[in-house]
């Protein structure tokens, strides 16, 4: 079945969007049944306008550099889609002869990949749609893990050891870190990586598939403070309490949600009045997922290889796909495979932290947890020290 | 005069605190009227506890090491000085036989160093103390800048482009991106190496040098916005505005004046209910000074070399002066010396950003700041972006 194919990115950028894009053009150059390869520019909102790009006349040194830029070269969208807008995709979809649309997303853009998958075989029109996995949240399901999240997840594990280093030399202070995630806290427990004994940043960690009692947040930090004389806090966007609500943050509803826009400050400032300790937060944000300077190594490789088997399994007829990412359990050593599934078992569902992996407490990680994310994020290496040769005291 | 020596860090790590270290143990190697170099833990507190590391029996594997590392590896303090403890600094000096002092810090730093050296005059304790300055804030007098600020001034600059990537490809929002910076705008200024052309971000900066009437943000942004339909704007944490209020965020008074605590995120508010535009902000924090991922070469090896020209100057005899760093004005490459500079000059006084670097109409900083800060930070590269080719539109 031969056509033109497209792609279209979907949700926040990440730091290695732009490699799946880079492992599409490249596999799809390998494909005589592809006839042309568009991007959409902003996503869905780009499908709907037949803004497109040609990625096949792009030089390979321009691939090559995007590939290596975080964020997204084509422009992504958070637009939902309606059901007209969906027949509208596939008009436009055949007044182009696209055959082929690669969709690279997180658990919505599944959804609505899954929509257009559905209709085009209602319809009848020749479409396969596969989708290309794409989180920082790592919340989908279905795969080991999916690209995106082990850079962000690198970015906030050294803003925790950077941090708790800072806090370290000027004790006398709690940190609180407030880490990307509304629903889910991947990105929160990676930040234990930055732990290599008791003493370490972040002495406590709070997931948010668990409300956090306001009482135990406060008995926790005085433990932590009495003990070191520091503390520092990792603590995801979207943390709630046991109400169900966001400590008296700001909060604004969205399409995924609501979200806490000022809790770590929030959690700060409740420090500060109840324990009367000097307490501040510290919000990276979006910069922890689209920073330059911190794109994990396997996870770049794997965000090609993620476009690539796209474009291989669309021309191999298995449309309604996302590809997934398949851990080699039985090897010693890291060994990332691909395989499909079905993109109605991974739309709009949410793959939360897994208690097994979490403390009796609920305020840390477990070891298990590294195994799995050590290969995907690389090591934290412990910051260097001075020796403590210490000289005696003299009396005055 | 021979003696021991001690070194101790004042105020707030940066990412370059411990190179200055390795040069003042390189330097006081060098010197046989050094007959020992302790280094104080945690600041002045260390001074006053005896709290006493040696220093020259570090290896240099662990001092190079240490070097690298962000924050210090001393330890430091913000403890306000009592006259009372400048008595039993001179006294536990005596008891240690020290005679020389390098006090690494900024203009509070300089302060005690100034009363520190005139009590031992006053006195006739044989004492030579020399200054090494560290600000990231860039707000030491009689230096062209100080070690600490080209490496934070990196960071802010690298987030503002890694964030305004991210708001380029996912726009129809304002985002904010708060700088360290209470009352001095260096850093937040620093973001404009980041734009190469009219529309790359941060598209506003406004420096806490000068108040920001709140109908001026609203109309600047508006006025942004309408052209691109998305806007960063680079805003430092100490911004008030007209009426010399924080915006309505909440302000903490400390020993340096007062700190909005959460401003960058009342003033996304304030975007959001006055324009009702979708807005965020984003706030690394501490991490702009100590993350391990932005350490700018040239920071590097000036923060070594005053600490190593700290130690030349005391077993000279300069005591009372803080290094400077002086630039070759006359050399067309940047070429870098240093100087001395009395620490009454810089104790407690604050270097301004120059007026005449910013723009008529206070919103954003012009060329000739780039020619000073350009050699400092270094290159900014522009991300790489995908040719734009376009594919012609079909009717449906």
């Amino acid at each position: 079945m031969a056509g033109a194919a497209l792609v279209a990115h979907g949700g926040g950028p990440t730091a290695v969007l732009n490699a799946s894009l880079l492992g599409v053009v490249e596999e799809a150059r390998e494909h005589k049944q592809i006839s042309a390869l568009y991007g959409a520019k902003f996503g869905i909102s780009g499908i709907l306008e037949q803004n497109f790009v040609d990625l096949l006349q792009q030089s390979d040194e321009t691939l090559l550099s995007a590939a290596l830029t975080p964020s997204s070269a084509l422009g992504t969208s958070r637009r939902e889609v309606t059901e007209q807008d969906l027949d509208r995709v596939l008009a436009i979809f055949r007044a182009h002869g696209v055959r082929y649309f690669f969709y690279n997303g997180g658990n919505g853009t599944m959804g609505t990949a899954g929509q257009i998958q559905a209709l085009a075989r209602r319809k009848g029109q020749q479409l396969e749609v596969v989708g290309i996995p794409k989180t920082i949240d790592n919340d989908l399901l279905a795969t080991d893990h999916a690209p995106g999240y082990p850079s962000a997840a690198r970015f906030f594990a050294l803003a925790a050891r950077d941090i708790g280093a800072d806090n370290l030399a000027l004790p006398g202070q709690v940190e609180f870190l407030e880490v990307l995630g509304r629903n889910v806290g991947w990105l929160a427990a990676a930040t234990s990586l930055a732990r290599r004994d008791a003493d370490d940043a972040p002495h406590l960690i709070y997931l948010p598939e668990t409300p956090l009692p306001q009482e135990q947040l406060l008995d926790d930090v005085q433990r932590v403070f009495d003990r070191l004389g520091r503390c520092v806090v990792a603590v995801c966007e979207g943390q709630l309490d046991e109400h169900g609500e966001a400590f008296g943050a700001d909060v604004r509803t969205g399409s995924r949600g609501s979200l806490a826009m000022n809790l770590g400050h929030r959690l700060a400032r409740l420090i500060t009045e109840r324990l009367n300790i000097r307490a501040r937060s510290e919000k990276p944000g979006l910069l922890g997922r689209v920073s330059s300077l911190c794109i994990a190594d396997a996870d770049w490789s794997e965000a090609r290889l993620c476009g690539a088997r796209a474009v291989a399994a669309a021309v191999a007829g298995h449309g309604g796909n996302m590809v997934t990412l398949r851990r080699d359990e039985n090897s010693p050593e890291y060994r990332i495979d691909t395989a499909l599934a079905p993109l109605e078992e991974v739309a709009l569902r949410e793959r939360h932290f897994p208690a097994e992996w979490r403390n009796a407490e609920g305020n840390g990680i477990l070891p298990e947890f590294q195994n799995y994310v050590l290969p995907l994020v690389g090591e934290i290496a412990p910051l260097a020290q001075i020796q403590d040769i210490p000289v005696a005291k003299r009396s005055l």
